[in-house]
């Protein structure tokens, strides 16, 4: 399988893993020459998610290496391919996690790309003319027009890389499963993290009643006071678990350590519904009472189509919800990922990519 | 805990087991008068489910000794309370796995009495007067009228008995999910036991194209030829697994042994929902990627409402749906109750509890 073909004619300058120490260095690899349907884009953010751990390590044996992760990319555009409308040089644009789909099954007819079974990612993935691709740890991207979103101007484009993978990833299944359109409905949120921060954002801005169910006591005070979430619950509590036992209408479950359901089943009212947008190493436990007992449901969900994406980053642009960051520089990313290993973030790591101290 | 009350004035005859070998003896014991909401009803007949073994055996660790086990009971009212509406003397009736609720909780309101948090169950449940209840492995029954259902003329009360149980259990889930009102689209059913094989029934009967998903080769011939299903996968084929990932619009899980829900959620479309009716002694195993990839969901359902139990036997009356049953004597329930265990019957046990000999 060739990393590169003949139209890979642009030297770019970027930050791979290797092998799977996961251990990030400076990395210099080819682009595809800016096609019709493309655009190239000035990198200056991109957001580290948990998955990029994944991958730097090879947690799911499935690294194609080198690897240059990232894909929470937000930048500006510096070429345009003949095909492309609606795009110009010097739009502030975002990349996510697609980077192509098939373009012809039902799912991408209807903007589902993110479900089309011949997706690929923005990195680790086979891009149509066989290479492979490489993430947002680079200064320039080159990326289909097709996978390519608006970010709005009052945004600033280090707080608004997360959204392209947090962001959309708590926003379709909020979506899907009517808590944005539920006012005063108790939402729970496994998981303060970088995800969980973002949904306690959309959460409050759609008027739901929010409850963070945690495993660290310490995020109490800040959840309340800065986040604005109404309740919390420690999960390793058993008296605040029980008492709160058929309370909440939703579940969203971000949490990617390995856990069971069967606790948090049981504070969701009868018909209540649990969003799995995490993605835990080894399988969940789902013990079978607490499910059919309560007629409850578990749903999974993962990332969002195209024309969802926009809609959540207008969203946010109207309601001002942005990502709570840690801005690192380029010489920062392997203390970053091994901080995040450990859950020291709050609450998304943005690497400064072009070297911009402010917001843009 | 008393097991009677002053009021348990009627001595009946029954079957019972004592401790965890789950042995069945004949048991002599009390019911109580027959109250203003009551009806008395001679027992012709009571099917065996798998949970009478998990009572019998106290697999769950919550059985209260001596156990009278029985939920799908039917046969014939003796006596009628003076508060009783729409039912006479003679009529044919039958009782399933609800004994008692709160009433008065949005639920019972709503004859979802199956959801309230309050429901007590025919046998080892409490009843409203501090009673233990005991079940259809007995000579009669005192039963609240509103937990029991009218059976129609043409069904025979042998194998309408486990409608009460079995055929509510799967016909709640497929009329909630849709199933029963979506001709030509994909059913799976795993497990084609007491449960599953009232499924195909009910599959069949409303057009579905129906799978069975099961770990016994030898059953694939019945279940086509004689059942009529569509369809058959060796759960335990890796080939025959792959070959039908993505092609099913709903999954009945009816199995009780423990699985895990992986291989069988890839069989799902995208947006596919599986829905949980068994009770694994052991968590199922959930892992995340085929949930959230599909956007598939699971859900739980537990019986059903005594609405929606007189409505499935009154589709089972003008469908002519009923139990493929083997009829045992009162002396033979504890061989029935081994082979059970070891899922040999086609396809529930009815004990002839009257000892007719003719069906009904």
């Amino acid at each position: 399988m060739a990393q590169t073909t003949p139209n890979h004619t642009q030297t770019v300058s970027g930050w791979a893993a290797h092998d799977s120490s996961g251990k990030i260095t400076p990395y210099v690899f080819k682009r595809r020459a800016n096609g019709v349907n493309d655009l190239t884009i000035e990198i200056f953010y991109c957001g580290i998610c948990h998955t990029d751990l994944h991958y730097a390590r090879n947690d799911w044996g499935i690294t194609m290496y080198p690897v240059v992760p990232g894909h929470e990319i937000t930048g500006v555009i510096t070429k345009i391919g003949s095909n492309v409308r609606g795009f110009k040089v010097g739009d502030r644009v975002g990349v996510g996690c697609l980077a192509a789909s098939c373009l012809e099954c039902e799912f991408c007819k209807s903007s589902q790309e993110n479900y089309c079974d011949q997706t690929q990612f923005t990195y680790n993935g086979i891009f149509w003319d066989g290479s492979i691709t490489y993430g947002g740890y680079s200064k320039f991207l080159v990326a289909d027009h097709r996978y390519v979103v608006h970010i709005p101007d009052n945004l600033p484009l280090d707080a608004a890389a997360p959204l392209l993978c947090a962001g959309i990833t708590v926003y379709s299944p909020m979506k899907e499963n009517k808590m944005l359109e539920s006012p005063g409905k108790k939402l729970g949120i496994i998981g303060l993290g970088g995800l969980g921060h973002i949904a306690v954002k959309f959460g409050k801005a759609f008027g739901l009643h929010v409850t963070i169910i945690s495993t660290s006591p310490s995020k109490e005070k800040e959840a309340k006071q800065r986040l604005g979430a109404d309740d919390f619950i420690v999960s390793t509590h058993p008296k605040q678990m029980e008492a709160k036992k058929r309370t909440l209408d939703f579940i969203l479950d971000t949490a990617s350590a390995n856990h069971s359901l069967g606790n948090y089943l049981e504070l969701l009212k009868v018909n209540g519904t649990l969003v799995v947008v995490g993605a835990p190493d080894k399988p969940m436990e789902l013990p079978s009472f607490p499910l059919i007992f309560g007629k409850r449901t578990i749903k999974g969900s993962i990332l969002g189509g195209m024309k969802e994406t926009q809609e959540m980053m207008d969203v946010c642009g109207q309601r001002n919800i942005k990502s709570d960051i840690e801005v690192v520089k380029t010489d920062q990313i392997n203390q970053a990922l091994d901080r995040l290993s450990r859950n020291d973030v709050r609450y998304r790591f943005v690497i400064d990519i072009a070297c911009k101290s402010a917001k843009m």
